[in-house]
């Protein structure tokens, strides 16, 4: 299957209308900066792909839920196929778009575990071992977490803010 | 200084009673799930720490800005310094905690340049050249991207959900 969610950098995900700085992580933002849509994500992505099985792995509220599923397939980041007609009945599967998220799931599960669990509730493994994932510039093969210096690619706006006339 | 902000792994952040899958990605994002806290983030890690250039750099509503900025220095990831007492005037610092995000905006960055934005808005450069970020296991030295299995450690849940007496 070929379409808008399965190539990046060519057929792309629709580019939002945001204010303030333009920027990719606002633009990812506006559509999975809610952490329903992130944590229905994870479910997918566990292999858990029901409505029923999502509400009750996240907690979600199920009318929000149901809202954050139906704008996640709009935004072709996640697929809906029905399994079943009658009664109609659905699943949910990651485009790869969506399976392509799973840096920003591990960031965030690494984050969690440094900062806020008191025991990891959970261990990515790799292979038969504990992933244990670092960053580094391909570049020059030196670790991509040391801090990393903007540069600013959009008309008007400088690492400060909008450059006004005069500047 | 030393304070719980400071010092992953020993006085971490407070752990949050949440509905769910007990995880870490949840916790993290019942911090900082919320675009505009991780836009704020973002803006004070490129130094703009003052009110009113958060406000117009993310295009955040102004009570919502204040809400979340209170909540990120309650919750340990921001810090608030006072520069000037008449009229108090403050500016917003990033904890350890807080500059512990900055593997989670660069997968955001990296996703929505990907994904979602026509041209990268910005450019993260690292040292002279620019930031060409790929995870490795730092176990085997392989790309830590490819699907890792999880192994679930929360008592009474497996990776489908909850496990109920009989399974």
């Amino acid at each position: 299957m070929e379409s808008a969610a399965e190539t990046p950098g060519r057929g792309r995900l629709a580019e939002p209308d945001l204010p303030g700085r333009p920027c990719s992580i606002a633009r990812a933002l506006d559509l999975i900066g809610e952490k329903w849509a992130l944590l229905a994500i994870r479910e997918i992505s566990f292999g858990n792909r029901r409505f029923n099985e999502i509400a009750r792995n996240t907690g979600a509220p199920r009318d929000r839920l149901a809202a954050r599923l139906h704008g996640l397939v709009d935004a072709g980041i996640l697929e809906r196929r029905e399994y079943q007609s009658s009664p109609p009945r659905a699943e949910y599967h990651l485009t790869a778009a969506g399976r392509d998220l799973t840096p920003v799931l591990q960031a965030l599960v690494a984050w969690g575990d440094r900062w806020v669990s008191g025991e990891p509730p959970a261990t990515l493994m790799h292979g038969d071992h504990e992933l244990d994932p670092v960053r580094i510039c391909r570049r020059c093969g030196t670790d991509a977490a040391t801090p990393a210096s903007v540069r600013v690619n959009s008309p008007g706006w400088d690492i400060h803010g909008p450059v006004t006339a005069g500047d």
